[in-house]
């Protein structure tokens, strides 16, 4: 029978001691779904662990345990011995930039929590946001001609639904540019314009695998990965990384029969870790023995500042089992929406089912021209440039300002995203929030793990930070970490 | 023991004689193969119905059947009585414009035939192609003045990745709109911006049910629905049509426990049936009582030319489980991949877990200018005049041409599209494919119908057609039936 306990602020708290869910889990889960729905607002100060187990006749350890999951997972930090009180900014706040959506039969909450990456724009005009290229940057005055040049034509064939692929000037002109920026020598044909790398990621999961099958994912990722795999209906199975990147033995062992690989060679997407060459070939033997299929997001494989340029998968793959997914978002800007896959010979008819081509015909338009012209090539350089500099400005302000308190490991090598780790603290997404609340907007590694097993720290993003707003940026996140609880 | 023979035509036909699958299945399932992977050759003449029961050990009716199957599916045609020859034009053509992909061990073949609708502009292009609005009548001159406006202002914001339901100013312009246009109050933050209502309706679902979960769709009606809910790990159930819409007493009986409903209400998408008042209640009271949720696909509900107008279900849902979905490539242009989810209010902010924008943040700050200046309101003003007089033009030119061989029944009601039954013949799609060889570009009814039960028709556009080109085009396909053999 529930023992029920009615208090003024977390309302009716009915524990199941028949239940299949610990009194734990269910105190926890309660307390989450109470802040969430703002029935507890942010600010309040929630009861003692002992005044906890008092009214709902919990054992003290009971009560004092689940009070430290809310406070490990964000949901409540202490405040000068004073108690435990609900954070402004919550865990969901991170992912989806907003207090989370009523609770549904048939949603599951876990999921949610690991769903979206925010999206405030004004957030993302802040100091270290991850995730963007130099948009202060956009060549706006070529893509204007461009765009005009394109109108003025009035093509009727920007109209019509178009090849589900994309256009083909467009898939031509990227066959190209891939020849010339990664190596990779295909058809137009083999290539297919999709929305973002999470969409390609998304419709080559949806292609290659069926229900119930197996997905590889690297564990820290991008959270979009696991929620998608789910939401097809497939059994993620999240992979801790090594240093050398997706640990293809441990792997084996805890799914033997998985069908699909997402990874991120070149620059992984939480840690930055590049792919060695042993753990590529690896990786491909792995595919071609086990009838299996890789995914390899090369999001931001073009920005490579240091060590030995290794080549990407698909251009190792002898088997024909690799799928390259390059974005726009980090070549020219994000919300331009625009990615492309790159499917080896004997499957790239195969995306003409899925219907892909999601992209509006126009800026396909836009983008070939942009591309045709040798602009693309030429922004790229100078963003390259413009991005080492950043890279190395934010590296020599945590130096400076945040050696004993960051673990920065080895820079990354490529990409526009520099993870810190926080070897003395657990608390990275009270530290984020905090960091954010201070006008700095960097994410906590913790949200990238989609298991209990995770580490802490930072992740920052130098492409977009203005030059001069790196060293102030460090020196605020470097004083909330030293002030911090 | 498998019984082989190999032949230079066909190849090496392995029937396994103690499979489940029956000897015709299994020669149907080969000839298809080879048929579609190009080892038997477009416009080759197959051996006689004799010569394949002799060389492979069956009985002569179980080739006959065989072959009979393989030409009412539209592989094969016979050409005066000089024996069966392999179709130029395969199934899979219409579905998605090309030669069928490469079979892989984890495709399901049956699923790929329904995938795609066709894609080759210069087809889209033809005559009487269904599924666009006149594009000839594009406002260029607004759209081009308005992108000018935006590109000038040089909108930083148009650059990040933005809010996963798409540009506020956009879905604050296409509230006030579809609350004018359709009678659907809402507030901004309950409309999600999608690249079509095929993406709408596949987000909607992957949100809602959950892998095994079983949905309800119309049979016959869009064969991406059918697709999209199998590669999210969902159980299609394609309830029968009847002339009221979908049969809710049948889907009680064929699944009392599904989860979901899409249906396309204002007109439907192949048989153009507007679902009546008292089906539309009957729907609602099914999804309040099972727990259920509806997705109210209106990509064309705006075009209304004749009847009462009916409510969306949308605004007659008292209990928030109908999601309603737009798309603008009926308002505007299929080229522009853009239309748009309304969500119940205590559903909206579950969309952005799903970070569903997959649209050019440009564009869409280009078209919330073009709904918000009223040039949308007066462009649809113009169209639905315009579409009116070519349906008009349609239903005259049928009834003065084509009224012995094709039943055109009740004229739809609303959207772009007209379906025509043929009555006396079983070949829609062999009849399909002569007209577009003759440039007429019509659908096969029976690519809509995902189950054996088909019926056998047309499905012809009428909005994108130039009001000239309908008789003309009326004649060759009348002429193509008369002359089918």
């Amino acid at each position: 029978m529930p023992n029920a306990a009615v208090h003024p602020l977390w309302g009716s708290l009915a524990l199941d001691r028949a239940a299949r869910e610990s009194l734990q889990d269910q105190i926890v889960g309660h307390f989450r779904d109470a802040i969430l729905s703002g029935q507890i607002p942010a600010g309040r100060r929630v009861p003692s662990s002992r005044q906890l187990s008092n009214e709902l006749g919990v054992s003290r350890t009971t009560a004092i345990e689940a009070y430290d999951r809310l406070t490990a997972e964000g949901y409540l930090h202490s405040k000068n011995r004073a108690g435990l009180f609900v954070c402004e900014l919550l865990p969901e706040d991170f992912l989806h930039g907003g207090p989370a959506p009523p609770k549904r039969p048939n949603f599951n909450q876990d999921d949610d929590a690991q769903l979206a990456l925010p999206f405030d724009p004004r957030r993302h005009r802040m100091p270290l946001a991850p995730g963007m290229p130099a948009v202060d940057q956009f060549p706006w005055k070529h893509w204007t001609r461009l765009s005009l040049q394109v109108l003025r034509e009035r093509p009727i064939d920007a109209l019509y639904y178009g090849d589900p692929r994309g256009e083909y000037a467009l898939r031509s002109a990227i066959a190209e540019y891939i020849g010339e920026a990664r190596g990779i020598i295909c058809a137009p044909d083999e290539v297919i314009i999709v929305s973002s790398s999470k969409h390609g990621v998304d419709i080559a999961t949806r292609l290659l695998a069926s229900t119930g099958d197996k997905i590889l994912l690297e564990e820290p990722g991008h959270p979009l990965n696991h929620q998608m795999a789910k939401s097809s209906g497939l059994v993620p199975v999240p992979i801790m990384l090594d240093d050398k990147g997706l640990d293809i033995a441990e792997a084996r062992r805890q799914a033997p029969d998985a069908r699909l690989a997402v990874v991120s060679p070149s620059h992984q997407y939480a840690l930055g870790t590049t792919m060695n060459l042993d753990r590529r070939l690896e990786l491909l033997q792995w595919a071609e023995r086990s009838d299996g299929w890789i995914i390899e997001d090369d999001h931001d494989g073009e920005y490579r500042y240091s060590g030995p340029p290794l080549a990407p998968l698909f251009t190792l793959d002898r088997s024909e089992r690799v799928i390259y997914i390059g974005s726009f978002s980090n070549l020219l800007a994000p919300g331009l929406r625009m990615g492309y896959i790159v499917a080896p010979p004997s499957l790239a008819r195969s995306f003409l089912l899925m219907g892909a081509s999601m992209v509006s015909i126009l800026e396909q338009m836009v983008v070939a021209r942009f591309i045709e012209g040798g602009k693309l090539a030429a922004h790229l350089r100078r963003m390259r440039g413009l991005h080492s500099n950043r890279r190395e400005l934010l590296i020599d302000a945590l130096a400076r300002h945040a050696s004993d308190i960051l673990e920065v490991g080895t820079a990354p090598e490529a990409g526009m995203r520099l993870t810190v780790h926080l070897p003395d603290r657990d608390d990275d997404r009270a530290i984020a929030q905090r960091a954010v609340d201070a006008g700095v907007f960097v994410h906590p590694l913790s949200i990238y793990y989609s298991g209990p097993s995770r580490k802490s720290g930072l992740v920052l993003g130098f492409a977009s930070t203005a030059e001069e707003d790196i060293e102030p940026a460090v020196k605020i996140l470097a004083s909330i970490i030293r002030s911090a609880d």
